[in-house]
């Protein structure tokens, strides 16, 4: 029977992931499910994290838990805080920049990682600030942006082991409105995913199109319908167009910051899962910038445990 | 009792608008409901129109229907032509541009417009023709952009008589979207409108910020949400916020056109609502456009009064 050496928990809007992990950071299990934060009141969250956990737990020794992402929200389970940027990631995984949580369980300590703020232009972050974390302690020299494509888009500007600014971009809340609840729902045909295929030539057009023509991608979302209408396009293309237009909307949004990072000779250090990092990089490509992928679940881990680490050292 | 001696019909998408007409195109009297062209299947649409305006129907005579909108859609009751733009308005009105629905009542005749559609850029319109018609009949000298902003807001270019091109931006769509069912609405609050205030100042703030920076406009959609979590911001401001970073939007894709219009001392005829034709107006004010708002359910009821005309003089 597995029994953990602490928990990584990464406890989303949506769903909730739990690993139980050895003293040396090794996987030993993984659980999950859909009871996120945004449907659970306060005095939810330990029971539904037990439910997971229990079985890892022992009787005789406390168990450290070690959260991040919405948990932490004003509407989670307790409110970490937010810490401002520009903000040095040592600061942001020790101790005191985590809160314990008030689980009533005597097996079981939890602490949940704060959030990052950036007071102009107003922008807020939680659970990115701990991919940044564990990506940055493999790549200790890491001097450019680093990009965490999902619902909200972060692009954080990382030098000298510091989250110095960051940018939130809604592209992906936007890409499922307008492919699933809008007039394009119907073109996009995103319902019936298991039949279409990804175009990725339609894909990179549409980037081009919308990074060079910020100012049109309202007016050629339409035409992605009347398209349809009038020659009756192919799903495939037009969502993977779609696609293209919001993210090389993003990618201009960014240029500024791309520019500045591709003269200084760094790549882009895209956090994400596998299929989209792939699109992002493949965007990013087109455009003449250079990018690496790295798997999200793993920057969450590392970043987790070096939160755990400092626990356990006692780093205040 | 009253008896029409036409009926003029605008059947959209989500409502069917009735009024019977006299001889000389004075309104009777007025109906209208939710069956929109959206939930009703080909075979139910001579029912619900029956419902409406049996009490204005005569037993002796033949009522001609005039009917203009999604109700000639493919998914509609008959599919009516898309002619091709360029179009001359005078075409677009006669009989031949019409079809003739398959109504089985004796007592009616029903004639559906015809659509616009423009082959490149892909685009397609019902029923805004109608209104550019019925705007043109008082207005035959007048050269420039139509603007009939919507959930779908549709410009335009118009001289000689002609519907020159035009182009759709999802700008009222996408409103209600972000506003009404992204992380958003929890800042702008739409839900409890009655006890919002219209805050004209972040409206006009936020125009002129997304005409000027384009490529900005999705970034400044998050800092909404973030200021409200970092600062609490009012509702209302965040709510005219988000419209002026959408309409600001719309107004650069369309600044092209919009300085050639200016340029050759014209201006913007504004057709829709008199609450969403007022924020157009405002907007394009503050950018240095002159425009002019006229209602758009007048132009609706000048438009089918040509078509009927045509029908009544037999002109092909």
């Amino acid at each position: 029977m597995i029994k953990a050496d602490w928990i990584a928990v990464d406890w989303g809007t949506s769903h909730i992931r739990v690993w139980a992990m050895s003293n040396t950071s090794q996987i030993l299990a993984f659980d999950s499910n859909n009871k996120g934060m945004g449907q659970l009141k306060p005095h939810e969250f330990e029971s539904v994290l037990l439910q997971l956990i229990d079985p890892w737990l022992r009787n005789d020794v406390i168990t450290t838990v070690v959260a991040c992402g919405m948990v932490g929200a004003k509407q989670g389970w307790i409110e970490s805080a937010y810490h401002p940027c520009p903000v040095d990631l040592a600061t942001l995984t020790k101790q005191g920049a985590m809160i314990q949580s008030p689980s009533l369980d005597p097996r079981i300590q939890v602490y949940i990682a704060g959030g990052v703020k950036q007071l102009s232009p107003a922008d807020v972050m939680r659970g990115e600030e701990t991919q940044v974390s564990g990506f940055y302690c493999d790549h200790p020299t890491f001097s450019g942006l680093v990009c965490l494509p999902g619902t909200h888009s972060k692009w954080v500007a990382f030098s000298e082991g510091h989250i110095q600014s960051f940018k939130t971009l809604m592209t992906g809340e936007i890409f499922a409105l307008l492919s699933q609840q809008s007039i394009l729902k119907h073109t996009v045909n995103a319902t019936d995913e298991s039949t279409t295929e990804w175009n990725q030539t339609a894909f990179i057009a549409s980037v081009k199109y919308a990074y060079n023509h910020p100012e049109d991608v309202l007016s050629a979302l339409f035409s992605l319908r009347a398209n349809d209408l009038l020659y009756g396009s192919d799903p495939s293309a037009a969502k993977a167009a779609l696609s293209g237009y919001l993210i090389g909307n993003e990618l201009r949004a960014m240029s500024t910051q791309l520019n500045a990072s591709f003269a200084a000779g760094s790549y882009v250090a895209l956090i994400g899962a596998t299929g989209l990092t792939a699109h992002y990089s493949s965007a990013l490509d087109c455009l003449g910038y250079v990018s690496k992928a790295f798997d999200s679940e793993k920057m969450t881990l590392n970043g987790l445990a070096l939160n755990y680490q400092s626990l356990k050292t006692g780093v205040q």
